[in-house]
């Protein structure tokens, strides 16, 4: 993977960037919509092209469970599987691991944790987690992770930081080891070159602890580097801050990814901290849950009030559900519980999610993302 | 609307003709996907267009109890609300407020019911009739009829079959008073011209109370004419037995139409017998439960031995389902419960009926339907 620093902003750390990888080029900053299950939740494959989704991410853990990472791999690999030829960036399992499955046992050699759908016990190393993302060819990796809930305390949490440096380290070393073997393509020749791998930078709220994981993960020399365990339900200043302290400590060569934010203004934010990498489920979840993002503020379209409305959700947005659709019609699919309400509430929100994207590279291109930063911080557009 | 008899299989009752309605041409034979409530399920305006869907059927009953009819008209009506700019059939909502609604109370002048959503109490009468499917703006409105469950006594039978021919009358005066009356548009001139209104035979099993309904209909010179009652739970022979008596009594130049009928075999025997057009919820709701049809018979989806399946649903569909995914990734999105999995298995079912269609009226204009219809009864393929 090829990472190059097109532009930065002068007033911000924004950079504007572009990553090449086995499927194609990824225009940074970017957000990747989640398909967790191997499907961006309602969405088919040509709707997603027609919004320029330009990666998508996927979870490992899900997909191990079912339908099983060696059936997808049989059957040619995820991007076959689902018929995206696009990049996907998978995470390793760890942060699902955590949070969803029960019964875990933790150990330095890795998690013995049960499934969430069936009570099957499975096993995550480093290692297996790696062997994992290759057997689903994905483009680009996240190492294992130790996730803690927050709150955690500052004992807990250097541990816990300390043991996902030591996973790290094993998953680079047997990423390393697969790239150098020979005749052993990474994806049974699903990927036309080696994937890259992120190290993923952990320490909650504890700025030391933060950068500590920052540099000793640089010294590692990762393809690329997520800033993990925030967006977990501590105040935003203090992860905003997180951000900040973490930033300066990471190769500026390289490109940083947000694991898991967050709100429009979240990404411009973190975007004028450098980060060039989202995902998050706010927008294709709050789609199916009825709640639209606009540049006016959010749209709850349950609300009766919008029974006879015959505007678009958003005058101007472009996207085909604005253009074709009323509030009313959107309101009644959701209230009659249609299966089309998730589908048309997901274009439109992930149309805006992408515009704004679109719209801070452009600022970015032109110099100018504190205009932007200062108008979203003015508007206190969509907060979370 | 103009009906026009192309050309006639001449070893069968089987023809190709064509309707023009104010919102464009409709070939027949023709299937029409249900669009309940304002929406094919999990279909998007842009795949019904992609799957050159001809006319969508929607339900009175459905639409003025939810979001209301009146709602429905002041937003531009249905075309409008739905963004659909091809024909729409409604139907008048007997058949609704006979199977889903509760306490109803029947007389000649109409019916009272009780709303399957609220409770809420409504009126629907010959006239009311007409008049909602105006405000929908409808380019073929069907009359109201008195529809009985299966099995009724030849009196009970009797009694609704001249009660439901009473009721055309009155909704022929109706129609026709309101087509004459100037400055009084159907529907706020959402449609440029008249809509058409059906008239439905009834007489249950009956063949001579059958027969009566379809002469006194003919009598009242509909615009087209519909048979219902039938698919209703009566044996597969008896259906055909009464297509085949209630054909002949039908103006030849006028559409046949076959209510909620059904399977593929089912439209391939009764084109045989003259019928034109059809609407079933059988491939949407089939494709929702994880049952697609294939010319090989039928597959269903969940079944563990597709679990590892490389191949498409049907190797022979060109469908974008079937060129893209295999049965593997469809039992993958069944399985995990997925949106994707409904809007997937509906886009193969309809593309699969429409191409039924579609190789049906090649058929007939090649003067072979005989052979087509000796095939699907040599496969007995997708039986109900």
């Amino acid at each position: 993977m090829i990472f190059e620093v097109l532009t930065k902003d002068p007033k911000t750390r924004a950079r504007r960037g572009r990553l090449q990888t086995a499927h194609g080029f990824v225009e940074t900053p970017v957000f990747m919509p989640v398909g967790t299950q191997a499907t961006v939740k309602s969405m088919t494959g040509d709707q997603l092209q027609a919004l320029n989704v330009e990666i998508l991410l996927c979870n490992a853990y899900h997909l191990l469970l079912r339908p099983g990472h060696e059936t997808i791999q049989q059957l040619g690999g995820l991007h076959r599987f689902m018929a995206w030829d696009r990049p996907i960036l998978t995470d390793s399992g760890g942060y699902q691991v955590f949070s969803l499955s029960t019964l875990r046992d933790l150990d330095e050699d890795g998690v013995r944790f049960q499934s969430h759908l069936d009570g099957s016990t499975h096993f995550l190393s480093p290692e297996k987690a790696i062997d994992v993302q290759a057997a689903l060819g994905s483009d680009i990796m996240m190492i294992l992770d130790d996730c803690l809930a927050y709150p955690a305390s500052r004992f807990e949490t250097e541990k816990s930081m300390h043991r996902s440096l030591i996973w790290a380290d094993r998953c680079k070393k047997h990423w390393e080891i697969r790239g150098r073997t020979p005749n052993s393509p990474w994806n049974s020749g699903c990927v036309p070159e080696s994937p890259a791998l992120f190290g993923i930078v952990q320490g909650g709220i504890y700025h030391d602890l933060r950068r500590e994981s920052a540099v000793r993960l640089a010294a590692m020399d990762f393809p690329g580097y997520a800033i993990g365990g925030l967006a977990v339900g501590e105040p935003k200043p203090l992860m905003y801050e997180i951000i900040d302290e973490v930033g300066p400590h990471l190769p500026a060569a390289k490109p940083r990814y947000l694991m898991g934010v967050g709100t429009p203004a979240d990404l411009a934010e973190a975007i004028a901290l450098g980060v060039d990498m989202f995902d998050c489920v706010m927008p294709t979840r709050h789609a199916r849950n009825g709640w639209l993002f606009t540049k006016h503020g959010h749209i709850v379209i349950k609300h009766a009030k919008y029974k006879d409305d015959p505007d678009p959700v958003d005058s101007t947005c472009s996207c085909m559900v604005c253009r074709r659709y009323s509030r009313a019609y959107l309101r009644h699919l959701f209230i009659a519980n249609e299966i089309l309400s998730s589908v048309l509430n997901t274009i439109h929100n992930l149309h805006f999610y992408l515009d704004t994207i679109s719209r801070i590279r452009q600022f970015i291109e032109l110099h100018h993302f504190d205009e932007f930063l200062a108008e979203v911080r003015k508007a206190g557009f969509t907060p979370s």
